[in-house]
């Protein structure tokens, strides 16, 4: 049986939101991917790098797992009528309702995590509580059927986690040792709770113009 | 001043073993990423993901570092002399001639890791051996100017290691906080050293067909 998985690509998206879970889940025994878009048009992500979508809205089948990546521009999506439709539609009849990184705030104005224990990329954990989500810090959070992850590389500890629970542990681990993921970051700087506060503030004030918007655009939804 | 690092493309690469370092790198501050190939048409990774490359051989300014990913159709490129050119006439004045995962296997066919000691996918280390490197276990390895990552997901490591070498350890720490690389995969699975025997096995005899191809045409470059 074909396991049916569909990934939402825009315009603004961070690639390896997406990168990092689509190849995990690409070599799920059974599985076909979707990158679903509102036109069959390149998407170019924050980084410049233009891929292809595969199908649009209409014409995607119904998934089992449907997944949303984040990226600085997810604001773009939240008036995108197509895209958030296709979301809910999906969401209604999906095994699984997923994101990675910012991408849960995209689910969260979906109205797809109202009473969801829920994750995000850690400067923007706390807005999901703006629409009805429980934010919960984790690399890797699962509540009932939905699945977020971190942010940006925690997609890849997410793309196992949803492996195992299509295909279970043995194929997920046989995919972690594919993907030589045995992780040796030559830093530790990977999260608040660890790195250097110089560092985090320095992150946080690069940050800070596109935060200011993002939070200002998920209050209106509270 | 900019700095222009740049990745060869090419059809059956895997996109994660570009799309981790690729993701690092772009956020250098100077660096401009260029995505390198025969053609400005897609390339299509063995996932069927499509991508859009940049740059032509011809037309890609001097590199201050060349990066080549692998993948399951390495081979494909030995036989690329227009591909094998690019990278001997780029490694000539890069700052650093680098790979992730089975790319090492593409420079040393261009004869670009000959006497350096180097790494690869661990299904493929061995092979290094042909191209007169030094086989060398080890997530990210570096000899002089030559930095290669290990299988897939090292790429990441890679990318921060080389991030570094570019722009210094506090610009390297901030790239990872941003893409909260705090990695926590939910299995411990990600080398033969750590993984079960019978994961490993099966592993090994999926691949079986690809590697004896593999083994077969190093072989004939020792």
């Amino acid at each position: 049986m074909t396991i049916e998985i569909g990934f939402l690509l825009f315009n603004g998206m961070t690639q390896l939101d997406f990168a990092g879970p689509f190849e995990v889940l690409s070599r799920v025994p059974g599985a076909r991917v979707h990158l679903v878009a509102d036109s069959l048009d390149p998407i170019t992500a924050d980084t410049h790098l233009r891929l292809l979508p595969t199908v649009t809205y209409d014409d995607c089948p119904a998934l089992n797992v449907v997944c949303v990546p984040g990226g600085p521009h997810v604001e773009s999506v939240y008036e995108n009528a197509a895209a958030i439709d296709f979301l809910r539609r999906q969401a209604a009849q999906a095994d699984y309702v997923t994101s990675v990184c910012t991408g849960s705030l995209i689910l969260g104005v979906a109205g797809l995590l109202d009473g969801y224990k829920a994750t995000s990329h850690w400067t923007s954990l706390p807005l999901l509580a703006h629409f009805g989500a429980v934010p919960t810090k984790g690399r890797v959070v699962t509540d009932r059927n939905r699945i977020t992850g971190g942010g940006v590389t925690a997609g890849i500890d997410f793309g196992l986690t949803v492996a195992a629970a299509l295909v279970g542990e043995t194929a997920a681990k046989m995919i972690q040792l594919g993907l030589e993921y045995d992780p040796a970051p030559p830093f530790n700087s990977g999260h608040p709770d660890v790195a250097d506060k110089e560092i985090t503030d320095a992150v946080l004030a690069a940050m800070q113009d596109r935060l200011d918007t993002r939070f200002k655009r998920a209050a209106e939804f509270a």
